[in-house]
């Protein structure tokens, strides 16, 4: 693992970090915040899932996360939302390829190779992480904007046990049934529909829930809603009787400046979590 | 003048604005952050200004300055840190020319007809702002990093009566014996030093000092602390018996990481000395 770069930051050390991953395929790049009392002992970690178009650092820049994580002693991890470089494959359009993985592990080509983001973020990263850094693997939780929404929903409800809890800022929230979703599912695994259920959080929800809280925030001014989809999960909620909070936030749009304003929130709703734990 | 883009944030309004400025001989564009409290009456106004590279954006995304404004119902205004476009002089230097303003009135070309920041800052700007929002010109203070540190401590102390208080993140705070300062003045201003005085925080800390609070943070492991020279300053005011607080903040460099670390208290240094008028 090679360290790009450390910052002291509220205290404690972002830093950001590249190592070559097996499952990629390629050297991947990531931020980790880590909180002063990660000098003395193991911490609570909480993973932030980006958007499209992101890497590791525009939330480790943007979010204003760091300054929750360390009132609370919780480390951040700031995956890449991608495989890159020359020899992976990528597209013109900014909602696929490059800074689009949509968090799946492809099953098709020209994408298979490389896009394997599911096990990267479900399996390598986490070994990385716990390997390098004094962080508790027994308490994690993990949020996200936009797709990485999307990944962080999918991934919690698909692994119980692995997270606390999980929240949401505007997720992707019904891909199947929407263009940021059926262009990309079908390019990274194929025409055949049933293939995609396991990477819709609505369906999930509806199928088996999350076993711990749930917290969604979506702007009610957000441009995207009508591919976000956000009244999809709403039902499926509610439907599921999940132990959760759905927020429609008045005048917010899809930006990190809505991001931004209710992290300190998302953060303390995760603190409780993994400090229950 | 117009509107760039708003966004809701915190509660309130982050704005990014466009006008033609007759100071600067061009289009100018700034951020500023209204809080909810302006919808109902004129909010105190806290001026940050940005250092070498930045525009109006930086410190907009990066220094999560709007949660504190928004518990304290301040205004922020993010000017840009210099003329810009066709026609306007440059240099291939990243500390000289567009980006790098140093907040003076050029007298030399060819930087005079358009490096016009110091009135750009300190009066028509300003008056934008006033005519435009929902802030009360009675009630500014004035604060900024590196170069925008420079400038916030070389207005406050040369406008008596203007800021209420002025604070500074590893501000250029010895100018006239730097190599971030020299070259600058020289090519701004001419080669006659005594036209220099007027621009370096510690001398005119020396002459007059500032008649409010002042409070200086300045990272211990700042990679251009040879540059920045805080320890003039620092004489500086002690010399002067400046009501003031310096602080050297171990382990912490020059980036943005920094500047949002200590943020919270120095917006709430200013609202303290801004609500107190």
């Amino acid at each position: 693992m090679e360290t790009i770069s450390e910052n002291r930051c509220f205290g404690g050390v972002q830093g950001v970090y590249a190592h070559d991953s097996a499952v990629t395929g390629c050297k991947m790049t990531f931020g980790l915040f880590l909180p002063q009392e990660a000098e003395h002992g193991s911490v609570p970690l909480l993973w932030y899932l980006s958007g499209l178009t992101c890497t590791h650092e525009n939330a480790m820049t943007k979010a204003g996360a760091q300054a929750w994580a360390a009132d609370h002693g919780i480390a951040l991890c700031f995956p890449d939302t991608s495989p890159r470089g020359e020899g992976v494959a990528n597209d013109d359009a900014y909602d696929l390829g490059q800074g689009a993985g949509f968090y799946v592990n492809a099953t098709q080509d020209p994408w298979k190779p490389h896009f394997q983001m599911w096990d990267y973020i479900a399996e390598e990263l986490p070994r990385v992480v716990d390997h390098n850094f004094a962080i508790d693997p027994e308490r994690q939780s993990i949020t996200g904007h936009s797709m990485g929404g999307h990944g962080a929903l999918t991934l919690a409800m698909s692994l119980p046990g692995r997270y606390a809890s999980v929240s949401a800022f505007s997720p992707i929230a019904n891909p199947t049934q929407s263009d940021w979703g059926r262009k990309q599912l079908t390019a990274y695994l194929g025409s055949d529909e049933e293939a995609w259920k396991a990477h819709d959080s609505s369906l999930l929800m509806l199928d088996r829930g999350f076993d711990g809280p749930v917290l969604i925030d979506q702007g009610a001014s957000d441009q995207f809603l009508n591919l976000l989809k956000p009244e999809a999960l709403a039902h499926s909620m509610a439907a599921r009787r999940q132990d959760g909070t759905f927020r429609m936030q008045k005048g917010y749009d899809h930006s990190y400046f809505f991001v931004s304003t209710f992290m300190e929130e998302h953060v303390a709703f995760h603190a409780e979590a993994l400090y229950a734990l």
